[in-house]
């Protein structure tokens, strides 16, 4: 790959940002030009989030011309935009390594760097942590690379979150020096929604204001000398200044913008004025394009957001075929044939219509689709306002990012038993994205929630079977989880059919161990029974399909009627092996003995890799499952000396 | 107490919002005024929230005498406010109940009354709640009181909620019509902070503004015609219209207000207009006194926040003499001793300086005590961002509200290892706040977190030692939960003590049946080894301190020495006696047969009861402690069959 790659000999000159302090604007600006360059040549080889990172180019040369990082703490809103930063800051070595087991992190991690001094992955935490920065600094907080600004860079999207508000809130109440950049693209994900995300485009496109008392407020002293001197760009500043801003200054912020993302003339003296300036909170409002600077990126419908690996001259992607549909789409097209005959059934995303599936729901159905942007605690409580209003709202939300909306689960949708059905996708380990975004929790924050009836699915068809029974169920909150990625291939009913509630099923009987499978490790589990009945040794394996209510009956048959019982699950401990545990234990099962274990996801955060290694660093591939069985029956195993 | 009830020959008639219907304005001011006394006269004898709901008579009676409830959707935020609205709505019979036992909740309930459409407790759910049944009635859905206007009633402080804002964002954007109260009484449970708070103080606090375009823009052609004519109060509102609702009208909301919400000539005629011509969203903003009309409560510090039972003339509260200090107490003084020592000791509360204890600290410690508002969130990735900074974070929420910074915790705490201490207070049930303030869930939704440290103290000097601990420990997060209410009585050390991390303790060495508490149970235990030792069966009672990690030595001697092990915590399944129960398994130990039995909160939501009440209902008092070893130990009790 090598032979592709672009010449930069002024970037090949830069280690870390301190290595630019000497260089000019000029030369600041061919920087910038060689960091697209590498940019694109990086992620065509890795696969990742190039989009974000074409559109802060030249916000991040910018800054770290300008601050002096790791010093000055510069804060990364998500981190998808932060793979020039990492080519900056003395990672370019390993920058084909990206979202690779062993290698860089496709997101800002604080063991990675000390240049990352707060990690992200999840949407709008960086001004809450650089606000915890900045009020450090002024107590005297003691860190070993000095504690000097504190600068957030969040998107436009990000800030219909909740958190987002509620950081400039107490930020604009608190009056400590913090540079908030708003990286206004229009696009974080898809594209932005909400009523914020159409006040930032006034904010722009309304006509000069006449009055300039309000930009006198605040904005204008902070004035860069050289903008003083341009009339036009003046002009432009004061624009944005007099018309817009209002809403965060209310906020308590000084506000100043909007300006140029990719034009270091305007960049490098804003950012050198607000340094040599700034008192309080102030917000930089700075207008990128996603994807900038690279046609194939440019042009796309989700400018380049994530890609596979890909050809840098026709910006054609690698992709390697696929054998079965997407668990995503699976849970869509099953979504879409159950609303076809129940007008009640609507849907609501957190700003992710395309990486749930639900942008073809939004196609068919529009009026029943609700993106609420990257808010999923009023999500899940619109979901249970809809649900008391007597609809049939499907929340989908991830399981990683169910998180944010957990107090909502609890208090507006379980207490209330109202019955929202959770899609849960990206369930278990997920793969490139790393432990940030793994799905490792749900089982045990929502198994132990009274009335909760929670799935999980075995296959595609397996998922299938489960939309329809959560359309048909209206007897409370419903969830059901998916993995990310693909199915298993299985042939594909041509209707859901509706489980019975509480209902597991034996897939195959055998003798001596029983597997009782939660999900989609099944696969494996049959893998590992095929390969212990080449020992002679035929496990019964059974799918439990619910980790809450629990199948009594079936699991008390399968302790009574062998030696071991072992239950799988891709969660955390907490969850379907601990309830089994409860009942055994409350049937007094254990008093007589039963070879019990439960196979849950390790108790470490696991780094990113593919996720058939992560669920080998897990321990819950089929020949680790088969290990477990030799080893739990006391099985001497080939090659090893066990007891 | 019924020689004390007030005279009010109005209410008597009045039995739901529909008998309203015929009075004339004048009559609904009389209601109101009978009402605040009916209201002043239950709480004296229950107790409970008084402040809130006096500041909203006015406004309760205006919005069942305009509105058809229960088709229109009247949703109450926090629910606080809402004793007047149920005394109006069929449970005048039952408001002397209220927060007691089988008697009314404190709270709204879906399950008490169709009045009540979306139940609350936990703040600024309602506008996603409320947007919820707009959107369903738009749609179609179908409700046995059918869908009319959704309004929801939200305090200013509970503006200062990311959720709040989320709600907004959406409710803007999709531009369904949708009424929104802002009651703005400057004071929730604390004065509020944050830039929201002073935002809205401006809005009626700037001089008037001439320019009436932005008036024109929304909210003028919803101007009631009584106020066109009343010259002082058209300006009196234009005022408002003018120079503020900026901040909601950029999120896409008719702004309206502020109006006095003490004068009913002025809500009534406002309201009317809304429900005659609003078609958007709608906001009206309204000023009211919390505590308004009773003296005692206008005077108090807290406005009358919450309550005991009072006497009505002298408005002296008739509480129970104390013996102990509380763990609130306790906290708030043992973390002042540590940060007396130590100058990188900070503490973070969300808008509950008092609930917490906080407000101590912040008297003595102004500058390193922060109040974030109703911000979650917020608070814990704040408190992330202080810990990489170098400092020493105390972050004190209750287990209910940290639900609301779940994702935060697990995303910006304890992925990055930061050394973040997490102050739970009010662990376990709560007594009168019932279900909704339960908490229930921390310790399984914390314990299966790598790298966490999670404890719970069982005294008032454990948990002074578990401060010393938090305080004194580096190497991650972590957290110490402990219980509502008074201590046990115990000595109290003058240090708290560093604990070794990972080690229980034994109380009590006894033999064939080991209890290991983890919590405040432990008392209990204790009641019930006496009991038990005067049957002549000592048990084992050791105090495991910490949920992770475990004290695997300690747990492992207890099932090797004992025929039975019980674990016993304020939690749900899912938590301490699941990881107990996982050790257990990985380690063989049930292979050979041991009596393990996990006694955790039932699978049920409890209702407010006191919380020997609900410990009662839970199974978890010391007789039925003592119940479950005899009947694990298969020992016949007195008056009942066992075999």
């Amino acid at each position: 790959m090598s032979s592709d790659r672009p010449h930069t000999p002024l970037l090949d000159t830069i280690r870390r940002p301190a290595d630019m302090k000497s260089l000019s604007d000029r030369q600041l600006t061919q920087l910038a030009r060689e960091l697209r360059a590498e940019t694109i040549s990086a992620v065509s080889v890795t696969g990742g989030h190039l989009g974000a990172g074409l559109g802060v180019v030249e916000l991040t040369v910018a800054l770290h011309a300008v601050f002096d990082t790791p010093r000055d703490k510069l804060i990364w809103d998500v981190g998808h935009q932060c793979y020039p930063h990492k080519i900056l800051t003395e990672r370019r070595d390993r920058i084909r390594t990206l979202r690779m087991k062993d290698g860089l992190s496709g997101f800002t991690k604080r063991k990675e760097s000390p240049y990352d001094p707060f990690g992200a992955a999840h949407s709008s935490t960086s001004i809450s942590a650089a606000l915890g920065f900045a009020v450090a600094r002024d107590l005297g907080g003691v860190v070993p690379e000095g504690l000097g600004d504190a600068i957030a860079v969040i998107g436009d999207g990000a800030m219909s979150a909740g958190m987002a508000y509620e950081a400039m809130n107490n930020a604009g109440h608190l009056g400590k020096r913090l540079i908030v950049i708003l990286n206004d693209n229009e696009m974080s994900i898809a594209p932005p929604t909400g009523a914020m995300s159409s006040y930032l485009s006034r904010l722009y496109a309304e006509e000069p204001f006449q009055d300039l008392k309000a930009a006198a407020k605040g904005a204008v002293s902070l004035l860069p000398e050289p903008f003083r001197e341009g009339a036009k760009r003046a002009k432009d500043m004061l624009k944005g200044m007099a018309v817009g801003g209002t809403l965060f200054e209310e906020l308590g912020f000084s506000y100043l913008g909007p300006i140029d993302g990719h034009d270091m003339d305007q960049l490098l003296p804003v950012l050198r004025t607000v340094k040599a300036r700034a008192t309080g909170p102030i917000l930089i409002h700075v207008l990128t394009k996603k994807g900038k600077g690279y046609a194939p990126a440019e042009t796309a419908r989700d400018k380049g957001h994530a890609t596979a690996k890909f050809d840098v001259v026709t910006g054609e992607q690698k992709k390697a075929p696929s054998n079965a549909p997407s668990y995503t789409r699976v849970f869509a097209d099953s979504l879409l044939q159950e609303a076809a005959e129940d007008d009640k059934i609507c849907a609501v995303t957190a700003a992710m219509p395309d990486g749930t599936g639900l942008n073809l729901f939004a196609e068919r159905y529009p009026s029943r689709c609700f993106d609420v942007g990257i808010a999923e605690q009023h999500g899940v409580t619109f979901c249970a306002g809809l649900a008391a209003g007597g609809m049939k709202p499907f929340c989908a939300i991830y399981s990683t990012f169910l998180q944010r909306g957990y107090d909502q689960v609890v208090h507006d949708v379980a207490i209330q038993r109202l019955p929202v059905r959770f899609a849960i996708d990206r369930a278990g380990l997920v793969g490139a994205d790393g432990a940030t975004h793994a799905g490792a929790f749900d089982i045990a924050y929502l198994a132990n929630l009274p009335g909760f009836v929670v799935m999980a699915a075995a296959d595609e068809a397996e998922l299938k079977h489960m939309v329809a029974t959560a359309a048909a169920y209206e007897d409370g909150p419903i969830a059901f989880r998916f993995p990310r990625g693909e199915g298993q291939g299985v042939e594909m009913p041509d209707r859901g059919e509706v489980l019975e509630i509480g209902k597991g099923r034996v897939i195959a009987q055998g003798a001596r161990v029983a597997l009782l499978s939660f999900g989609t490790r099944l696969a494996e589990v049959e893998k590992a029974g095929e390969a212990l009945r080449a020992r002679g040794l035929a496990p019964t394996i059974a799918d439990a399909r619910f980790a809450k209510p629990l199948d009594r009956d079936l699991i008390l048959q399968l302790a009574a009627e062998h030696e071991a019982l072992i239950t799988i699950e891709e969660g955390a401990v907490g969850g379907f092996g601990s309830h089994v545990a409860q009942l055994l234990a409350e049937e007094g099962i254990f008093d007589r003995g039963l070879k019990y274990r439960s196979m849950v996801l390790p108790d470490i955060f696991i780094d990113q890799a593919s996720p058939a290694d992560m669920y080998a660093v897990a321990g819950m591939n089929a020949a680790q499952i088969e290990g477990r069985v030799l080893d739990v029956l006391d099985i001497a195993q080939i090659g090893e000396a066990r007891a």
